[in-house]
């Protein structure tokens, strides 16, 4: 395990290779940053007046881009599941240029790290423009436009981030909207003090949680070593670690030039099963037994052609390492926050797959850090 | 253009050397199976008691698996603009694992060739026991389960398909679901006599409309040849198109094991772009002059690695081939119905690349035509 002493917002390589590297390893104190200063769920969290936008609300619509988009996703279930409010997630590029149903109840949440994403401020200046006036962004930039132009805010304390590939972004994110669940979830009287208590504990606990899945590195390095040799993946997930598998198939993408591309689980057998062979590895995350039973006998169908499950279970499964089948085992079961632990290990995988294959981690073919246009 | 005479229903393949050749071919004849009998936009097309149920609705959840999933979202664009009706689309194997939010005044509509595809099934009987009474299907199968299960249907007339990889039952599934949007949008008090009439004239023109896309089969093949040395590519579209541009890649992975993904055409910057060489083109399906103008900038930054455009343009486009741009135009612009007449390229994309890879087309490798287990 290594250990981040410089503050997450430093913009110093220090110790480490590449900025992404360092992001990575940053994230302990990112998500104790972004949760410094919560000592109980109040609407205030999200600004001024959050308690009245709050009541007044009957749905969520979250707008985002690229990352944010699969945070935003992560949440829809946090939000239907915990607050019990119906919510859609729209990528924030086919949200601007379509026809919707505007409903002014609806409270408009946008992600996006620099607060400057050009797609996403568009989106949320046609979703104003339609009548929905009750916005909030969940940004990593205090004096952004987007941060200026939403009614509330939840600030995210990342840092600067320097690699293109989002990390501590994205699990600062999370963090702000599982705060934003549990605050909705109390406005709708759907939240005792008792559960409100068991949430902020585990929330405490997530650095030093992150902590010991970043110790998980070397298995990580080891899977990485095949992945390589890889020029495709899959990724599997389902509920809430189906955008977490979408996740660590864009980090694989992003600077591995990998063709990874995530499915839900239960999808595979509807087309993408045809493109299993030893050059396709198969990466499934989070899978409890019994999908993981009906993973392995999908992809029994495909052993004698090679295919290969790379599995990174939680920590109460059963499932062992045996032929075709690779698993790393998660230190502890999280729950509801199981997301934001379960995407660290793939963004270990690309990056160490990234320095098998030598490419520019930090500065990957063709990408900007912030897309400021259209 | 070839003539179809065999009915559609018809399990012969009589002149062609593949079902799935047949079937593509067969699409005119099936659609036209399929509207027949369509004079006017009543509620009672869906059945008994269809106009009551339309009256107590106020949104739409689309439930469904594999290709019937992409004919959902394409839908969704539909109910939105047309019906001005707030429509969520979910995979079934995703819905009926989560905790969602039940609203009984939901129309369920699920969408399946063969009305026993478990997960759809599953996720139906999920919604039922949420308190979801009022429930449709889109299905091939009149004498299914699903079409039991349903409160309400529309039974498409595609016939018996056989090859694994669904075509003719896709667009009539596109068919059935237009006829819904426009249902639901009188039922609304959306639709005026005259937009009926236009609607239907356009609906009834969709066979000639298909065999003139069928027509431009010389040029698929030219694309095909190319397409045949790749083991990669990417697709995108926008909008209406965004789901045909996934079919079609869902398509190409079926049949030719090319690994093919779908991005919704602002999404490229946001990571997928780094994929892009000459070993990875990309194909834009229906893109208007405005977006092409933006995805050529895009592109142009890549074509120094060699990335090339494949571009399924429409009629009022004035986009030309030329240096890392293949064009080819369809002869119509059909407006709301585009997708039905954007999809018979990327089929025939599909159906000719497996061809000169020498793929087995209708029994692609791992995949079962129906599957009605988990």
């Amino acid at each position: 395990v290594k250990t981040v002493n410089a503050h997450s917002g430093a913009a110093e390589l220090g110790p480490y290779r590449h900025y992404m590297q360092k992001e990575i390893f940053e994230q302990p104190r990112a998500i104790a940053d972004t949760l410094e200063g919560v000592v109980g769920i109040v609407p205030e969290l999200f600004g001024d007046g959050a308690h009245r936008v709050f009541k007044e609300i009957d749905s969520v619509l979250i707008l985002a881009c690229g990352t944010s988009y699969y945070s935003g996703c992560t949440a829809k279930y946090w939000l239907e599941s915990i607050a019990g409010i119906p919510t859609q997630v729209e990528v924030a590029s086919e949200y601007r240029y379509r026809t919707s149903v505007p409903n002014p109840r609806t409270l408009v949440v946008t992600i996006t790290q620099s607060g400057e994403t050009a797609d996403t401020l568009a989106a949320l200046r046609h979703a104003q423009s339609q009548g929905m006036q009750q916005t909030l962004t969940i940004c990593n930039v205090a004096t952004s436009a987007m941060v200026r132009e939403c009614k509330l805010a939840y600030v995210t304390r990342a840092g600067v981030e320097i690699g293109v590939a989002s990390t501590k972004a994205f699990t600062t994110q999370l963090a702000g909207l599982f705060l934003l669940t549990l605050a909705l979830a109390q406005s709708r009287g759907k939240l005792t003090d008792a559960d409100e208590a068991a949430h902020l504990k585990a929330m405490r606990h997530l650095p030093a949680a992150l902590q010991a899945v970043l110790a998980l590195e070397p298995q990580i390095i080891s899977w990485a070593e095949d992945f390589a040799k890889m020029e495709n993946a899959l990724f599997l997930g389902r509920g809430l670690h189906f955008p977490i598998a979408q996740e660590g198939a864009l980090k694989l993408k992003e600077i591995t030039y990998i063709h990874a591309e995530a499915y839900a689980a239960g999808e595979l057998k509807h087309g993408p099963l045809a493109l299993v062979t030893s050059a396709m590895p198969v990466v499934t995350v989070a899978p409890n037994d019994s999908l993981l039973e009906k993973l392995k006998s999908n992809m029994q169908e495909v052993r004698a052609r090679g295919g290969v499950l790379y599995v990174l279970a939680d920590a109460d499964t059963r499932i062992a390492s045996g032929e075709g089948i690779h698993v790393i085992r998660m230190p502890e079961n999280y729950g509801d926050l199981s997301p934001l632990l379960h995407v660290v290990p793939l963004q270990l995988l690309a990056y160490h797959t990234a320095l098998a294959r030598g490419t520019d981690v930090d500065k990957p073919r063709n990408l900007a850090k912030s897309v400021t246009v259209e």
